[in-house]
C-alpha cells in the first residue's frame, strides 16, 4: 500500500535520503537539516507534491529512521517511508521496489536540491511523456572551467558551451530504470549515469537556479535568502 | 600620477569594469549595479583596498563614465580610473600601462566578484610571491557535469575530480601579463587563459565560496545573504 497525491498522476518521484552527508557539519543525516526551521527534506517533498503529475513519492530514509521521517513528513504530503541502503543507488532501488507497474515515469530526486520549484518537476516529466526515455535538468556552466594535472597546474581551458552543470529531479520512463537497476549498473555520481552506461540516450532539459544543491553551510545562509523570493 | 594604498606594497589590482554586462538586466554597467544600496564596485574596491599587499588599484571605467566612477570611488579607497576599451582584454591592457615599472605582482580582478575577501586577494599574491609566475583561485567542482551535443543529448559523464571553477583575482608576474598583452595574444575567458597561450604553468590556489560572480538576478540575492555573513 502506498500513499498516492493525485491518483491520476503517471509519475512517482524516489527521493533518496539515507546518506550520512557530513559536508553540512558532524552528525545527523544531510536530508533532515534545518532550512528556515524544517528539515531540507520537509521542503523538497511539499514542492514535490505540489506538481500535478505525481502520483506517489517514496522517501529512503535510514533504517532507524523510518518511523521517524514518516511522523514528520505526515503532516506535509502523502508520503511512502522506506529503509534506504548504504548507498545511494541501493536506496533509489528500495524505493523503485513499491512503485506500481502502472506508474509510467519514474523520477529521482536529492532532498538537497530542497528549494526546487514544482515547475521543474513537471517539465523533466513532460519530457518522458513526450518520449524521451531519460531526461536530466541541467544549466549551462558559468564560470571558466579549467582541466588542472599535478600539483594543481592547468592543463588547459575547456570549452564549457558543451558543459552543462546537472540537476535533479532526474526523470525516467519506469522501464527504463528498472532495467538498468536489474542489470546491476554502477551509477558513480547520479542516476543517469546509469542509464548512460545501458546505452540508453540521457536528454537535457532547462534546469533551475532554486534546484541549487545545499550542502555546505555557506548555501543554507544562501538558500535561506532564495526561500523569501520564492 | 597613480594614487597609492599602501606604498611598500608590491601589488598592483587591476580592476576592468567597462563591460555593460546586460545579465543582469537592460541597461547600466554591470559593475554599477547595486548590492545593498552600492555599487558592485565599490564593494569589490573595499575589500580589495583592505589587503595590505596592495600598493595601487587601477580601475578601467567606459570612457564616457571615468569621472563619475572616479567621484564614486574617492570616499572608498585611493583608486587610479582610466578609460576601458571595447573589449575586457583592451581594458587590462590599459590599466596595465599605468603601473609602475617597480611593481612586482600585477593581479586581475572581476568587479562583479564583489565579495572576494581581502585574504583571497592575499594568498593570490603571495603564490605569485612565492615564485609562480601566473595564480588563480579556484574551487572544485561540486555538481556532476555533462558533455553535451546537438539537441542537449548527454555525450558522456566528465569526470569532474580534474576541472576547477575559476575565479578572480587572478595574479601574475608583472613581466609576465606584460609580455602576454605585448604579443597581443587573446584571452577568450579569462586573463590567465592568454599567459597559458603563451606557455607559462598557471597554478590553482583554493577559491572562496564569497568570490562568487554576480552576473543573475537571483546572484543579488545570494550576495545580499552573504553580506551579513561576511
Amino acid at each position: 500500500m502506498t500513499a498516492q497525491l493525485n491518483a491520476r498522476g503517471d509519475v512517482a518521484v524516489l527521493v533518496p535520503a539515507a546518506g550520512a552527508g557530513l559536508r553540512l557539519g558532524p552528525g545527523g543525516p544531510k536530508a533532515l537539516r534545518l532550512l528556515s526551521g524544517e528539515p531540507l527534506l520537509v521542503h523538497a517533498v511539499r514542492r514535490v507534491a505540489a506538481a500535478p503529475s505525481v502520483r506517489l513519492i517514496v522517501v529512503a530514509a535510514p533504517a532507524a529512521e523510518v518511523e521517524a521521517v514518516r511522523a514528520l513528513l505526515a503532516p506535509v504530503a502523502p508520503v511512502t517511508v522506506v529503509a534506504g541502503g548504504a548507498e545511494r543507488q541501493h536506496s533509489v532501488a528500495a524505493a523503485l521496489a513499491i512503485v506500481p507497474a502502472d506508474v509510467g515515469i519514474v523520477l529521482v530526486h536529492d532532498a538537497a536540491r530542497a528549494l526546487t520549484p514544482p515547475e521543474l518537476v513537471e517539465s523533466v516529466a513532460a519530457a518522458v511523456r513526450a518520449g524521451h526515455p531519460a531526461v536530466i535538468p541541467a544549466l549551462p556552466v558559468v564560470d571558466t572551467i579549467k582541466e588542472v594535472g599535478p600539483a594543481e597546474v592547468v592543463l588547459g581551458t575547456v570549452d564549457r558551451s558543451l558543459l552543462r552543470s546537472v540537476q535533479t529531479p532526474q526523470g525516467f520512463r519506469h522501464d527504463v530504470l528498472a532495467a538498468a537497476h536489474a542489470a546491476g549498473l554502477e551509477a558513480h555520481t547520479d542516476d543517469a549515469g546509469m542509464v548512460e552506461k545501458a546505452g540508453v540516450p540521457v536528454t537535457c532539459v532547462p534546469g533551475s537556479e532554486l534546484a541549487l544543491k545545499i550542502t555546505r553551510p555557506l548555501d543554507l545562509v544562501i538558500a535561506e535568502a532564495l526561500l523569501h523570493v520564492t
